[in-house]
C-alpha cells in the first residue's frame, strides 16, 4: 500500500491493515492521507458516529460490546475507537471484561482503535478525528467512541460524534449532580445500565424529570438496560436510531453544521498550538514561543507585544 | 484619560477609574491599551498574583477576604478578581457574604473586578490576564484571583497565577478524590479551611500523604485555618510568602516561563478563535468557517481539506 488508489481499494474491501495505514499516515501529515480523504470525501459520512460515555465503572465498554455483538448479528461492520484509558478496549481493565473484547478483537467485521490520551503527534481531537474518519471509509455502519467525557480533549471528542449515549447507573447521587453541571446537555439517548439493581427505575424518573426541565429540539429518551445480562438492548437500540433518523432531517443537520465548525475550531487550535510549539509560524514572521515567553518572564516585554509577536503579521 | 500617558499617570495615582479604563480598552482592542502595556512592560511583575481555588462552600471568598485585611491592615493596596460565578465578588452569594465584601468594596486600597465567565470579548483567559496586568500596573503588591477551577478556561485562568491556594474541607472524602484527579498538582499551597470543625487534621494529614507521593521541586506545604474565624491566618501567609520567595529563585523562573508560554497559547488560541468566528481570516485567503462547516455536514468537503481552506495559506 504505497499510493491512496491502492489504500482506498484496500480500505474499501475492509482490511484492517488499510485503516491502520491511513491513520499512520494521517498522524505523521503525509500528503496521501489528505490525498485519501480529498478523493473520497463525497464516501464520508456514511458510518454513524456514537458517542459512548459515563463515569468509570458505569459499563460504557460492556454495553459497547453488547451492541457490536447485536450489530456483528446482523452481518454491519463496526468500528470501536476507545479514547478511556480504563476502557479494556484500550487494555486498562480487569480479566473477565478483556477476555470478552478479545471475543471482538479477532473478529474480522470488528475494527478496534484505542487511542492513548497523550502523545499524539497533532493532538487528541485530531488523531481521534482521523481514526474515525479512516473507519468510515472502510465500510464501518456504526463506529463507537468510548470517551469518560471528562477533560477538554474528550469533551471535544464528543462534539464529532452524532449520537452521544450516556450511561448512568442505579443510585448515584453525584450521577445527577454531573447531570446538573452541564453533562446533560451532552446526551442525546440515557441509558441506567445495570437496570437489575435497586434503585434503577427512581434513577430513571430523576432523569427524566430534569430532562423536562430542558427546551431543546431533541427531547432525550431515557431506557433502562443490563449490558451484562443483555437485557433492554432492543428498547435502547431503537432509542439510539430514533436519533440517528432525527440526525437525518432539518433540525439534525443543523446540528451537524454545528458540530462541524466546532470540529473545525478545534483542530485549527490544534494546529495552531503545535505549529507555535514547533517554531513554525515563520512565514508570518512570527518570533520563537520560548524566547518570547522568557522576555515575559523577565518583565522586558509584556503579554500582549509578546502574542502580537508571536503570531506574527502576515507580510 | 483620553491618551495612554494621561491613564499611566492616574494609573500608578491608583486610581479605580484608571483601571476600568484599561481594561476597557483592552477588552475593545483599542490601540491604547496596547500603548499602555507596551510602555509599562518593565513595570509589570511586581505583584504577586495569588489564585485562590477550591470547591463551592469551601470558603475560598472568606479568606481572600480575611487575607485582603490583613494586608490592608499593613497599608498594602489589593485586588480581587473572582472568575467564580458564585463568588460573593460577582454578586451570586448570600447576604451575611455580601455585606462583608461591600466593606472592602468601600475601601480606596481595595480594587475589585469580577468576571463574568461568559460574553467576554475576547474571550476570558484575555480578560481576566489584561485585568491582573491593569490592577499589576495600578500598584497592587497582591492580586487574588478567585476560581472555582473547573472548566478549560478556569485552568487556564490558574496558569497566569504565581502562586496558587488550594482551599480544602475538613472530611470531603471528594476532595481527596478531586487531588488524586489531578488538581494536586496545580496547588502550591494547600489549606484546609473551617479547621475548627470535625476531621479537619486528618483532612490535613491526608493531603500530606498525598504530596509525600509527589517529587515536584516545590513541596506545597499544607496549614490549618478558620477564615471566619481569623485564625491561622498567619502561618497561611507564611506559607504563601515562602512560596512568593521560591517562584523569584532560580527554580521559580523557570515556572514563570513556563506559565509565560501557556498564557501565550492560550491567548493565540483565543485570538484564533475569535478571528475565525468573525470571517478574519481574510488575509491568509481563509474560508468562511461557517461555508465551510455546512459543506463538511453536506459531505462535499472533508474535514482536513477544510481545515487547510480555513487556515489558509500566506501568500
Amino acid at each position: 500500500m504505497k499510493t491512496p488508489e491502492e489504500l482506498i481499494e484496500r480500505l474499501k474491501a475492509g482490511e484492517r491493515r488499510a485503516v491502520a495505514r491511513l491513520i499512520t499516515w494521517a498522524e505523521r501529515e503525509d500528503e496521501r492521507a489528505a490525498e485519501v480523504f480529498k478523493r473520497e470525501a463525497h464516501s464520508l459520512g456514511r458510518a454513524h458516529i456514537m458517542g459512548v460515555t459515563g463515569a468509570p465503572g458505569s459499563g460504557k465498554s460492556t454495553l459497547t460490546n453488547a451492541l457490536t455483538a447485536r450489530l456483528r448479528a446482523q452481518g454491519k461492520r463496526v468500528g470501536v475507537v476507545a479514547v478511556d484509558p480504563t476502557s479494556p478496549f484500550t487494555g486498562g481493565a480487569i480479566l473477565g471484561d478483556r477476555v470478552r473484547m478479545n471475543e471482538l478483537a479477532t473478529d474480522p467485521g470488528v475494527f478496534i482503535r484505542s487511542m492513548g490520551t497523550r502523545g499524539h503527534l497533532g493532538g487528541l481531537s485530531r488523531a481521534t478525528s482521523m481514526a474515525l474518519r479512516a473507519l468510515d471509509l472502510a465500510g464501518c455502519e456504526v463506529v463507537f467512541v468510548e470517551t469518560v467525557g471528562v477533560g477538554q480533549s474528550e469533551v471535544e471528542v464528543m462534539h464529532i460524534c452524532h449520537t452521544t449515549l450516556m450511561v448512568m447507573v442505579p443510585g448515584l447521587g453525584d450521577d445527577i449532580q454531573a447531570i446538573k453541571a452541564g453533562v446533560m446537555e451532552v446526551g442525546d439517548v440515557f441509558v441506567v445500565n445495570q437496570a437489575d439493581r435497586d434503585g434503577a427505575r427512581r434513577t430513571a424518573r430523576e432523569i427524566n424529570a430534569m430532562l423536562d426541565l430542558s427546551h431543546s429540539a431533541w427531547r432525550p429518551p431515557v431506557t433502562l438496560a443490563s449490558a451484562l445480562k443483555r437485557e433492554g438492548l432492543d428498547e435502547l437500540w431503537e432509542a439510539l436510531e430514533s436519533h440517528r433518523a432525527y440526525m437525518q432531517g432539518e433540525r439534525g443537520f443543523q446540528r451537524r453544521v454545528e458540530s462541524a465548525e466546532r470540529e473545525l475550531l478545534s483542530l485549527a487550535q490544534e494546529q495552531l498550538t503545535r505549529h507555535l510549539k514547533e517554531g513554525l509560524l515563520t512565514h508570518t514572521n512570527g518570533a520563537e514561543l520560548s524566547t518570547l515567553a522568557h522576555l515575559v518572564a523577565r518583565h522586558e516585554l509584556d503579554p500582549y507585544s509578546a502574542l502580537e509577536r508571536l503570531l506574527g503579521t502576515p507580510s
